[in-house]
């Protein structure tokens, strides 16, 4: 990934599961990302709180906000201030899709806290045939971002191909992100590689 | 309402809870309501089917994509196929807002049926707060409307005051939701009082 | 029904879904259900108010405890006191089972009113193997009764045959309940026909 | 607490967060709790599945009953297969009490592996008030044995005062518990301290 990002310019971000190997992957990585099943495995926040580099939080999948913005606090503790909250969807009450993506997360959130916030309808939905629309949604409603699943072929995908659009999807997804982004009065930056 | 509405030109939607009540609230309704705790009240769905008024049928609060599909197929089985889906809330995981929004249930809905989609962005935040971003994120997910109280005055409001946005945010939000329907490919038209 | 009821000295409890039919299922009936689906239709829970007859209520699916109380207190607020409390699951985070009985419920409520509280493990479990367990566990958190579905041969029921036990295991049931019952200072009485 | 278990014989069962601190932990307790925010923290996982101490998994949140057995799975492939599942409560659907405790979970658990399994009513609940009840049904409904937070002044107790049981009603409890656990066929056995 270190490669491919210095040969595209691409940001990275990776995730860190185990308190032990946050020096190293921060060593590599642009941003670290806490999973939704650690996001109150304090060790971890812990160690990434100490961290130079920026961390990108996802909410845990029954967490409350203040749960989630507990976990934010615990690692800006430690001294790092640059943490990025994302939504990704909840536990729901249906099994017609993976999660419930809860945007109602985001407005409630950048009202309470000068934090980015951002959106991954890829999980938060687990269906790529409803990625275009909630990204669009999300941008709407405030996010500060979306982090979403790509891949030039997504049925050869090795995970989440069922959540995975296209390249050519995601192009035509930028654009219609940037119409958006433009009618609330945002403006929308180029993507960072995952 | 049936006086407001002669005088105004807007149309009046209204709730209907008892099946001997549908023929009388048909006759002065332009569109009868169905609320979230009547989605399977199977009596009423049947009276409802059989009026020559639309009907605007609220998803349960907890009712799964297919129970919704299938309250609204028991309707247009008795002939009334002017059938309109809302969206407004599901029970959450938290309780730091009375509902959670599931907006999933919009792109979901709309790739499974040819019903019209709307979403209640007051019940489904329960927060005054919220509205104005959640409607912008109805329409750019492709939501055929939404259905938002406002009052001159909201604390004055007799009902769901928390809920409810001023008729100058109303008039704000219209202008919003004008440049994200323009921005996704939509046209936003004038409301209906209810 | 009242035939074999007649013939058996069995007591029937049905259900009634449309205030319209309250007052013909009374005359037949001992006692009056009111599913989940119904259990916030005002009209119907208004209807069996006036009836004569008891009246069981099951709790909504996502209902709170309190929302549970309130429909119980609309029936005895038109004269009708005799209300049974059901507890038969509500709409869980998983989908291995169907529902979530939640045996909370029983003790609860038992603390905050003298209505009786019974469990229906069928529908809180959506599975014959597992009503044997939790009808002993609703005995001893203090539920005053059960309703069980049970068929001579649970394979030929014409519905919901996945939750239903075979008269045999009922019978076993009946054993095992009388011990827990006596174990937790109680009785176990005769079942009633549904 | 090692002092105290040394001096009573009464076991510790303790929780562990990190995984650098398994070891040592291991070398005071006589059994390793992992808590259900880390049911998915798979290197805690992985180092308690190298200790020769038993573990006691605690269910996640929001934990399907998969998940929860494929993280006992993991522990186990490390070779640890002293595994004591406990079902702790999920998030509900209402506020008013601040879990729902799953009891479904003991028979489907017992029906799929021959793991112990119990059940925390203190946390399960929320309500110290319930937890008598609670885990007589547990125990009724086939678990393994129960975990309780008693204190002989629950008022003066530093955390969880409001799920917390006195001693007396503590040995109340385990009194109507061995009734229980007799009535159907089983025995109860001595406490263990935590």
């Amino acid at each position: 990934m270190r490669a491919a990002s210095l040969e595209t310019g691409l940001k990275v971000v990776t995730e860190v599961v185990d308190p032990r190997d946050v020096e190293l992957v921060a060593e590599y990585a642009d941003c670290l990302q806490i999973g939704s099943r650690n996001m109150q495995n304090y060790p971890l926040l812990n160690e990434v709180g100490q961290s130079p580099k920026p961390a990108l939080l996802k909410r845990g999948l029954s967490a409350s906000y203040k749960e989630f913005l507990l976990a934010a606090e615990y690692i800006m503790a430690q001294g790092n201030e640059q943490v990025i909250l994302c939504e990704r969807g909840i536990r729901g009450l249906t099994n017609e899709l993976r999660f419930t993506l809860d945007l109602n997360a985001v407005p409630y959130l950048k009202q309470r806290t000068h934090l980015p916030v951002i959106v991954d309808p890829s999980h938060g939905t687990g269906s790529a045939r409803l990625v275009p629309a909630m990204s669009l949604a999300a941008i709407a409603c405030g996010a500060d971002g979306i982090i979403v699943e790509t891949h030039y072929s997504p049925a050869d995908s090795i995970s989440d191909a069922a959540q995975t659009i296209s390249t050519v999807e995601f192009a035509e997804l930028m654009k219609d992100i940037a119409a958006v982004a433009e009618a609330v009065g945002r403006k929308a930056h180029s993507p960072v590689v995952r």
